[in-house]
């Protein structure tokens, strides 16, 4: 089904495998246990109270007459919260995590989260929250950044204001990037194009909905139980906002059903804490879809304005980005990353990017999959296209003309190392796709190819490995890693890699925050990377120590002992070998246990680079458009597990085909989200994506011991361009807003003035 | 309270200090989890058929009603278990751990497991027991040695009389010790003196009774929660009993409401498993107190026989031993370490024991604190006693000239290393209580002194200790022994000491099977040592770390930096400082987190004495023995945390005070158990005991860093004869056999001609 074009030579035995993953059979048979299978003694059940306002002042919150009722054990507010004066937490503009949590003078989105209440059963909580009696006074409310940031907007944030009050309205932060000399730049274009793009909030959209479950005795340590992307980050979070320290927390990772950047922050975690110490029983929590969708991170929607410059021949000689991203109701967007991503697959000389934070009356945003980079590289890709089409060249060939490379400069201004944008244009250039006929049916319609790049900057950082040596030669493996796309498996093999053993001897398992060190988060594409380097650096200290053991059994010096293909051997005796099985069985007579260890902060952010070729029908009466062919590339470094690769290829991709065509926040005029179910919030399933075929392309990383890069982002970022771009060229308009959605096509058909083939 | 006799000069901050236990507040407020604390969704409720015959051949069992139930959910019988041959288990005399835990063709004593029922409810599981038939042909019963050893006696295991007709009935296994010249040795002596000597089965009675939850899905891994003394030992039993590797299984310390060596066998956990798989549902099961009694292994019963020489200055000169211990149904009676102790206090040249380990028609025995010292040393200390009054020495005097050194050798024929022996004695003689009166309330009455020495080898075993440095230069530790005694903080405090830092600064955790490498079982007196020791080195290997990382900020050779007094300094610049909390803040900035590790077996069985001076008042008329003063000496090596320390001396006296007066086992003619129930085994109460005085003396161990040796066990052995020598003194007689309870006292009063004074 999938190739693979490698540049890396060295020849390995587990890593480049497919093996069963190792979480596979209790995940099969519903033994594996996530967050809303917890079940404690005496457990409680906690629901939120949540704002039907986008922006409104809490005058007023009485909460006697639920605390009153039989089966109400405690309830929360804000007040239970500690001021955020108090705190050690980061405040932004002052602003904290605390305030999203739990809303405190003010709500700012529809859904804010306004007081909690934990009771004997879940529908009494649900029940008990309408005793609560909150008076608000409601303002108007804006919910896109150009809205935002009229010069007459609301402002969220009314100290903002006062601080500063000739700044643009909720603007929480500017970023700016710039280098070269834009102006001279476009005077050496021939042609210059600028254009508009705006994008809509989409959510990441994980199956399982958020959930915590929370024990705090009297006098003793907090302990969570939830599904996250990082119960390490979990409990740098929990503490900030209840104001304790990290070491009072354990917080005990559970099986998650998806996360994709929207499993980072806290929702309900606090919240639990609060009701488990207030009513002394643990607490149980967990949204509602519509909860999901009202009440935790989306990625933001964009108003992006992009300008480019290039000569006849197809050298790009300047590009100015403008974007402003929402970050819903607290600063945070993903500007840095979109930075990163939207000029990398280029080298151009002269660069200027002026980038926007903006808050409005929605959840707070969360990273999603290569965070800020899709929209960004949607126009800019969409634009490139059209240079190229301008400019009558193969755009591919306009792609490679310009491609980065080691030693050219990043539009963020990072230096390159080696990268892989060069071997994945060429890989789509040389693909059978990008030569085959785009519709080879032979019936009538509207069809058309598109192709774009993609890149996500990915991430690293702190990672723990504890691996213990059990008699028989099998291992089991302790990693702080949260396991999302089986990364049990793609760690564990890289510790097999090095010992020199089958993957299925190792015992993989991701521990609470108590057991392994401090590992950073699932995200970034980084667990195969940072966890998977641990578990290699693991395995070598495994290795020396037991040649140091081997040394005192043969009573030769351990330089004289070899550890190859899974066994111990002397260099020059052939009579002295001992396998990884043979002297784990003595080990206990030779010293005692073996345990290998490796904690690193390997840092390395040399990101991956992800392409599409996409060939679409377009329906003129409805405006629907049909994937009908799709192959998506991806640099991935080294391969560990091909097929959890090529799975994060299709994966990320299938999002992006919903970012490009369909997932949107419909918002009501007075600012509430109208669609929040999936049956409204439309997702694509599998009657939308044809199979997608996964090219991976393997330009190792230069850091990492077996040249990992991380896969699990730059998938998701060619689609909407690519698919734009194929819109194009089957019916000759531009789409330059998201979604395409039916509506959205049929309305650019009618208002532009081109023909349609 | 208390005293402590150090010889041990070198300054400590953590160790020797007192700090409240980690593990206090959530045992006090009932938020531990204890096995019988397991809940899991499904979860389905076991329980056992026993037998009601002490020794019968199972003719047939039909479970077929059982089945039928509508509630049941699975039955085990034998069957269900690997059969002996084809395991990697061993194999003494044919004989295996499984027929124990299932009984196969015979059942071998009252309360032998023949079959188990999982069933929706604990109720209906023991209902339908009753539905289980179980067809037997009745055989004679044999419940003490020297029954079991009548050459007329029935055979427990056919199969050895056919292998060997000529051999003693029932006789296990055998072993013999001796140096010197024996015959030589009396012929020197002035007196000679052999007594007999006779003790009951006691039970080991902890708090908790038993028990096992077991989740064995399909195709997929088992889990087994219990409290034991060794999750690991708990793990290779389980694999030894179901045929399956050890890797296939993990095992979860719940905490544990006591054992003393009676939790080191499996009995519920393989029978949970296999109703597990056979339910497919989790499965709890736990014993009643009356089960504990008749099913969980007792400390053996003894015959025992003494022969001793003396010159008339005081010289021991030789020392013959013969001891018959029961094993139970099974081999295994602790005839080694009673010869390891029975002697230890004495450097005698002419040494010969016999002991015998036997079978007969009661639960197989288990360890007993110090197993197989104390009614050994009950033998030996009582003739000491004897020898003395004869020789008109001062008892304490006659032990000191006898006493073993360093460099002279044990009767097992190990020679001694540095020993406390002596320093004990001394500690004894040199205690107010031995030269206060012995009644000083001015009341008439029968009123005693004894004294006596014990000893226990200890144990030791592979130990791991994970310690994860968090970035408020807190430490999460992780170990794998089994918390008993309090021994989180004992280990906590060695780590905190190696670092400078406060004990509560450590946050301990026992870990399951999969998470922290092999460590032994907790037993032996090994905790505080072995992980102790690895804990220590642990914090060495934090330590090492940090140098590097510091040598890196300052730009430093790391041979400039020491680490003093929980900071790191530059040996020569005093700018140059860092305190642990300000290294550990920066560590994700200077390459990562620091994880200490050490995996060790460590050896060293360098043993602890122990001695009591105690003070009782015999009733004539009931033969009551009522302690009134009690001081308890042991040499604790070093004693970590003195408090707990106390309680072991504390703990063990108790438990020794209720061998020696009033703990057995009534067997009713035909073989049963007659008392099994708390009400009727009468272990001592707050109103038997007086305040315990408990002296630590302190002979640094020569092995362990900080010179620990272990105090769980050597305290139990000296009370039996202590007792029996006060209540010689108190009354004129000599009690030879245990207990000494008021009806035994009176018979043996009735049947002496000595007057009573």
């Amino acid at each position: 089904m999938a190739s693979v074009t490698s540049t890396s030579t060295k020849p390995h035995k587990v890593i480049g495998t497919r093996p069963v993953r190792h979480d596979g059979v209790p995940k099969v048979t519903g033994e594996a246990k996530y967050g809303a299978d917890m079940h404690l003694p005496r457990m409680l059940f906690g629901k939120v109270l949540r704002s039907p306002h986008p922006h409104a002042i809490i005058k007023s919150i009485n909460t006697k007459l639920a605390e009153a009722h039989p089966d109400v054990r405690a309830v929360a507010t804000a007040k239970d919260l500690i001021p955020k004066e108090t705190v050690g937490q980061e405040v932004v503009l002052g602003v904290t995590q605390t305030d999203n949590v739990l809303a405190n003078s003010k709500v700012l989105y529809s859904g804010h989260a306004i007081a909690a209440v934990a009771a004997t059963n879940p529908h009494v909580a649900e029940e008990a929250l309408s005793l609560i009696e909150v008076e608000y006074e409601i303002l108007p409310a804006v919910t896109t950044v150009e809205e935002a940031m009229k010069p007459d907007a609301p402002w969220l944030h009314e100290d903002w204001a006062i601080d500063n009050p000739d700044q643009i309205p909720n603007v929480a932060g500017q970023e700016n990037y710039q280098f070269g000399d834009l102006a001279n730049g476009f005077d050496l274009a021939d042609l210059v194009v600028e254009r508009e793009f705006r994008t809509q909030s989409v959510h990441q959209g994980y199956i399982e909905p958020q959930n915590a479950t929370a024990s705090w005795p009297p006098d003793d340590r907090l302990t969570i139980w939830c599904s996250s992307q990082g119960h390490f980050g979990i409990r740098t979070n929990v503490a900030r906002v209840l104001g304790i320290s990290e070491s009072e927390i354990k917080v005990v990772p559970m099986e998650i059903g998806g996360g994709f950047g929207g499993k980072l922050n806290v929702y309900l975690e606090p919240i639990a804490a609060i009701l488990s110490k207030k009513s002394g029983c643990p607490v149980k929590m967990w949204m509602t879809r519509s909860e999901v969708l009202e009440a935790t991170g989306p990625a933001s929607g964009s108003y992006i304005r992009v300008k480019m410059g290039a000569t006849r021949k197809g050298q790009i000689t300047g590009a100015q980005i403008y974007y402003a991203y929402e970050a819903g109701a607290y600063p945070g967007a993903p500007l840095a990353g979109a930075a990163a991503a939207v000029l990398a697959p280029y080298h151009i000389e002269n660069v200027q990017i002026d980038a926007f934070d903006v808050v409005d009356n929605k959840p707070k945003t969360s990273a999603y999959r290569a965070p800020g980079a899709t929209v960004a590289v949607f126009a800019i890709e969409s634009l490139i296209d059209e240079i190229a089409e301008n400019l009558n060249i193969d755009p591919v060939k306009l792609r490679l003309q310009n491609a980065a490379k080691e030693g050219t400069r990043r539009a963020d201004g990072v230096m390159n190392v080696r990268i892989g944008a060069q071997e994945v244009m060429e890989a789509v250039h040389e693909h059978q796709h990008y030569s085959d006929p785009i519709n080879d049916t032979g019936k009538d319609g509207l069809f058309g190819r598109g192709i774009a790049m993609g890149f996500c900057r990915n991430n690293s950082g702190m990672a723990c490995v504890v691996a213990n040596v059990l008699d028989n030669g099998k291992i089991s493996l302790v990693e702080g890693s949260v396991d999302i796309g089986g990364s049990r498996t793609a760690v564990s093999q890289q510790l097999a890699e090095v010992l020199g053993i089958p993957v299925m001897d190792v015992i993989p398992q991701v521990a609470d925050t108590d057991t392994i060190g401090y590992t950073s988060n699932t995200g970034g594409s980084g667990v195969a990377y940072k966890s998977g380097w641990a578990a290699h650096d693991a395995a070598n200290d495994i290795k020396d120590q037991l040649i140091k053991r081997v040394s005192m059994i043969w009573e030769v010096p351990s330089k004289d002992i070899a550890y190859v293909d899974g066994a111990l051997q002397h260099n020059s005796d052939p009579e002295l070998r001992m396998t990884f099985k043979e002297i784990a069985a003595i080990l206990p007579d030779t010293g005692g246990p073996v345990v290998g260890r490796a904690n690193i902060n390997p840092g390395g952010l040399h990101g991956s680079y992800a392409a599409n070729i996409v060939d679409v029908e377009v329906d003129p009466e409805t405006g629907k458009v049909d994937i009908l062919r799709y192959t998506a590339f991806q640099d991935a470094g080294k391969a560990i597990h091909p097929s959890y690769v090529e799975g994060q290829i299709q994966g990320g991709t299938t999002q992006g085909i919903g970012w490009a065509l369909n997932e949107e926040y419909f918002m009501s005029s007075d600012g509430r989200m109208l669609n929040t179910s999936f049956l409204d919030y439309r997702m694509p399933t599998s009657y939308d994506v044809p199979m997608i075929e996964p090219v991976i392309v393997e330009v190792p990383s230069a850091m990492h011991p077996f040249g990992v890069r991380g896969v699990g982002e730059a998938n998701i970022v060619p689609p909407p361009a690519a698919i734009a771009n194929a819109i194009h060229d089957a019916t000759g308009i531009r789409m330059r807003n998201l979604p395409m959605s039916p509506g959205s096509i049929l309305k650019t058909i009618q208002e532009s003035n081109s023909d349609i083939r």
